[in-house]
């Protein structure tokens, strides 16, 4: 298969307040590989005021959903375009892309959604709002406690993406937005965005995101951030001298309006002092930066751009890449054989050129040269060779920390020491990615600290995790990303503190039960329901947060303890041996802590067969008293929150987590132990709600 | 005691590069009360490149430290101070503030570093780096995996603060940075720097900070912006407009430099409809609105501005008011019987004057008057009396949520519901702190989740925390001091949040041992040390991360369960009924949790007297599959991390937090379940540095 027959010219539109804007006319984009008319955008006649107005609108259809349904919509919502992917990966071709390129674009992109709808799942209440952290007592008594929740920012999600990644860009931010409660208007790079749209026409086909969740701008922006309000935010990725232009954007200052910039950097991957050219790690740090170098073409901003490397084996790793370029194979991106396709364009190959140009007054090329090309056209197409370029005195030198050539070109950096490495690294001035190539932990650990603070992701590449790395320049879901100065100082993914950017942290203060019947989680000190039903006969749907059980009484005996010790095998001193207990800090004998917590178990449990399935876990204990011969020990079991599952395919029994307070008491009232219990409770069956989630497990 | 003395000229200096700068000519500051000069102030002469550079270059000493001994350092600081009070006071008169307005300011402030200092020691690891968040495996075999670290931004934290809080706003900044590993540069409003310059003269003089924490900007900040790099950072509190000038000057957004605005804004106090004239919650009301109008003269960025009232209650607020505010007594903050002083300058005066003026075109002023004078100079002092508008029509208005009278002045807004009343509060575009009163918990749960999108900080106020509430207007520590659009975007205090503000999250790739060795926490899968001695055996010092036993064996039997049911009491059927079990989820009896962590110990305690003092906690227990009768246990302990503790005053036996990972395996070698325990474990004696706290505990 090749690209050489003519495609179709393609008219994306733009999806704005519900409708799709067709496009008769605009700006003419060729392909990268043979340089022929493919699409023709433009945004004319989209009144972005309106778009802001309606996002706005819809915001609330989504806000009504709860973390988890929006999970849920989300995880559909992959699958549904998995099972569509083969048309993305033939658009993207068109873009220059090989089908390895497009895997991390598309593939990875589609990933994005899994990772949020599974984190989301697993980390945020079934609810509409978060609270955060820990319950704050703002008074001697315990009348007045504070706690942070964090709810959608009530405004538009604005998106602007850079060319490079048509689907990952849009669908990296699009996730976290949803899961934060916020409808999302995308606007991609104009040179790729018929990819970008027609994964759009999918979304919107499947009617698996509420209506206004996603809107798409294709071609100009116009005056779409004039028309930001307060509650709005935008997230950008592109060149620091774009976002640098948007930032200052005399509306977006006025109004506060968050904004977060992804720039590309200039990314370093140091080889460590302690590699020797016959250690596995050589061999990785090679292969990582002509993989980094040739992967999209090198038009990735986490690319290695500085490749750091003992003076003594510069020689050594120029030879290695040289034979390791040498495989690269250019050409149309949809033959089997072609490992590298052409830039987006012709016109970023010029800017490449230019800037190779620059870098080579204070740089000079050890590899370069040009490859037969397999299909495309050299002169119509976006081909560029890999070069390689050397800079003897990096510390002074400028070019190298400054100039990006987004291509593949990157620049060989000499340093003696680990100091020295770390400063070259620091030239760069704030950088999104950077990697350290070696199997001695000590080296790894000075380099990481070294480097941290001006690096917004750093990886430690070694045999021990050669197979399962996944490269310097891959953000994942899970992980930072973004960076300090040059890298734009914003940051993304990184779990869920990409949710957090679209919501608001307010701080609550309230009394006790005031701040329960807000959050929906028992607050120690708030009033307490206790009716005739033990809460263990209450099914998931009966349990009432604040329910609770107050225990009959029990005397802790010496028998007690020491049956304890048989029976566990636990015979440490401070239970079993008078003297060695006298002598230490209770100076008494006392109950094993685990037998107080058992005993307490013994209170409050209802033996019979009910809703509760069982105690699955236990959070936060804290042995707060010592319990000796002769006291006796009362438990308060309370509800304390409650989280709804998902009835899986081919589950029957439906349930849910509930959380329990545990307070054990002793005679004089005091505390002697505190902890949550978590229990998976059944749910009445007719108060289940068939699942929502049609996408496999 | 009066004010009325004439006062020493005072030349409040600037503290630069390591010295005091001279300060013979400049702006001449008039006292607000009598109108006198009070103070010359410039900064003319000063060399702010070098100033940053010299910041910069000290951070490195700040960064040596570890969190705990930073937090120690602000608690000895803080005490230091505290100790020299009275001299702030007494210059804080000279602005027009009362003493209960200066407590606010130098006790709040000075309560600051307290907090930051407990919460640094209680929630901070005792390093240099902030492990965050959790280990996130990155692979399917476990040698790839990935953790986010926090270190110090490595460049000086700018701070431009306003007039109303000389001390409480240089020292919630501070705090944060100090505890983050930045230093500070400070540039206080010219209006009061003289006292802020007095307690900057107590710190340095203190030397308990390191030499180059803290730099003073006494007068203008001329070109320090320009000078500004990738890692500082800027923090600034005032008027939004200002802050809109900075946020987009040419080198901050060139070097994306963090940006954190806090701006006062038109916050709102919401009476609940539901509350009667003669519940406690009218009073209340009542009460917080006079005193947000009068404290400190209204000037604060947090104070009620616009009341909201049920349509029916205007009037009985409106005489609540009044007969409230005729008991506020004006004058010579100096004097005992005087409740308000002055405002900071009579420009200021102006200013309120004149919004005063533009707020009757949409409300009209209903109570008003002039209160006769106790000392002070009515005309040249910057006296205003309170007043009270009432704008009839709120919904429609925009006066009353736009035009900020910085001064003792609220405007009452009638509204009809609940709706109304979140709508009328989200006209202000934006709030640091709203207030809702009542004791109806529905009522407060729809107006917090109604106006949580728009307010940094939610208050509410009744009667079962009347006592103990710290009012509408008061940041604190722990809670976020911040809010959206209006008040700037931006977030301070809010506990830890601030600290993280001043460092910079890196996400850290490798295989667990790496990870390991990076983080000084034990990552599952990282290689084990075992060796002859048992870790129960080793002091604090000689455990080191890492250090494992792998436990003996040992065979669940019908008996161990039988018994355990018998002396804990805990007979739950999953347990003990044959029946019952067969029907449960488990399909046969099995072993009780609390049995496997209790034979657990049995398995790995060192019983004799040892280091190892007590268990005192567990953390994230989880049972992963059941054990049944005939399945053999065996637990692998290891330690995962340490925390050194302060010995404090009269304590004799140096101790240290010890954390292990506890998993319990079945004879398949499958995980049965996993938890963390916290042991307080004994110090070797000779490795015992005395502490460095020379602070009362």
């Amino acid at each position: 298969m090749t690209l050489s027959t003519i495609p179709d010219l393609l008219r994306p539109a733009s999806y704005i307040s519900g409708r799709w804007h067709a496009n008769p006319d605009g700006q003419t984009l060729l392909d990268a590989v043979y340089g022929r008319p493919v699409a023709v955008i433009s945004s004319t006649g989209v009144d972005f005021a309106e778009a802001l107005a309606y996002g706005r609108r819809a915001g609330a259809a989504i806000r009504r959903l709860t973390f988890h349904e929006r999970a849920r919509a989300l995880k559909a919502l992959g699958a549904y375009l998995m099972e569509r992917k083969e048309a993305y990966y033939e658009l993207s071709m068109l873009t220059g892309a090989t089908r390895r390129d497009s895997w991390v674009d598309i593939e990875g992109g589609i990933g994005t959604l899994f990772s949020y709808a599974s984190m989301a799942r697993r980390d945020l209440p079934d609810e509409r709002f978060w609270p955060d952290g820990r319950v704050e007592r703002l008074g001697r008594e315990g009348t007045f406690v504070g706690r942070h929740l964090l709810v959608p920012r009530e405004g538009v999600a604005v998106q602007i993406n850079a060319f490079n990644f048509p689907v990952w860009g849009m669908l990296e931010k699009l996730a976290p937005a949803f899961v934060g409660g916020m409808p999302s208007l995308v606007k991609p790079a104009p040179q790729t965005a018929y990819v970008t749209e027609r994964v759009v026409r999918d979304i919107i086909a499947s009617g698996l995101l509420p209506e206004g969740a996603l809107q798409l701008v294709t071609g100009e922006p116009g005056d779409l951030l004039d028309h930001l309000l307060e509650q709005d935010m935008v997230a950008f990725t592109g060149s620091a001298a774009t976002a640098a232009k948007l930032r200052v954007h005399p509306n977006v200052v006025a109004r506060s309006v968050p904004f977060n910039a992804e720039a590309d950097s200039l990314n370093a991957s140091v080889l460590g002092l302690t590699v020797t050219p016959d250690a596995p790690e050589f061999a990785l740090f090679v292969r990582e930066v002509a993989r980094e170098m040739t992967g999209k073409a090198g038009q990735k901003c986490t690319a290695i751009r500085r490749a750091l490397v003992p003076s003594h084996l510069v020689e050594a790793v120029t030879d290695g890449l040289r034979r390791e370029l040498a495989k690269v194979t250019l050409g149309d991106p949809a033959r089997d054989d072609v490992r590298m396709g052409a830039l987006v364009s012709v016109e970023q190959r010029e800017r490449v050129r230019d800037t190779l140009r620059r870098l080579q007054a204070e740089a000079r090329v050890v590899i370069s040269g040009e490859a037969e090309l397999r299909g495309g056209d050299r002169e119509q197409g976006a081909f560029l060779d890999p070069t390689v370029l050397l800079c003897e005195s990096p510390l002074t030198a400028t070019g190298p920390h400054e100039l990006e050539a987004f291509g593949p070109v990157a620049t060989l950096l000499p340093y003696d020491s680990l100091e020295d490495a770390v400063i070259l690294t620091k030239l760069g001035r704030g950088s999104l990615a950077g990697s350290i190539v070696t199997h001695d932990r000590a080296e790894a650990t000075e380099l990481v600290l070294g480097m941290a603070s001006s690096h917004g992701r750093l990886l430690v590449l070694n045999r021990d995790n050669a197979k399962e790395n996944t490269g310097h320049g891959s953000p994942l879901p899970q992980l930072n990303h973004g960076g300090p100065g040059r890298a734009g100082g914003g940051s993304e993914l990184g779990g869920l503190s990409a949710v957090r950017h679209h919501m608001n942290r307010v701080a609550v203060q309230a009394d006790p039960t005031t701040l329960t019947a807000i959050t929906r989680e028992f607050v120690p000190g708030a009033a307490v329901t206790e009716d005739a039903v033990h809460p263990f006969r209450k099914s998931f749907d009966e349990i009432e947060v604040g329910d609770s059980l107050l225990t009959h009484r029990r005397t802790v005996t010496e028998a007690d303890i020491v049956n304890f010790a048989g029976l566990t095998g636990d015979h440490f001193y401070a239970h079993v041996d008078e003297i060695g207990a006298k002598e230490g800090i209770f100076g008494r004998r006392v109950a094993h802590g685990y037998f107080l917590i058992s005993a307490a178990a013994g209170q409050f449990v209802s033996a019979a067969p009910g809703p509760v399935l069982a105690n699955y876990g236990l959070e936060n204990l804290r042995f707060t008293l010592p319990v000796g011969i002769g006291d006796t020990i009362r438990t308060r079991l309370t509800c304390k929150r409650k989280i709804r599952k998902d009835l899986r395919p081919g589950e029957t029994r439906p349930t849910g987590v509930v959380e329990w307070r545990s307070e054990i008491t002793n005679q004089d009232g005091a505390l002697v132990a505190t902890y949550d219990i978590l229990t998976l409770v059944e749910r009445a069956r007719d108060a289940f709600d068939p699942p929502l989630d049609a996408a496999p497990a």
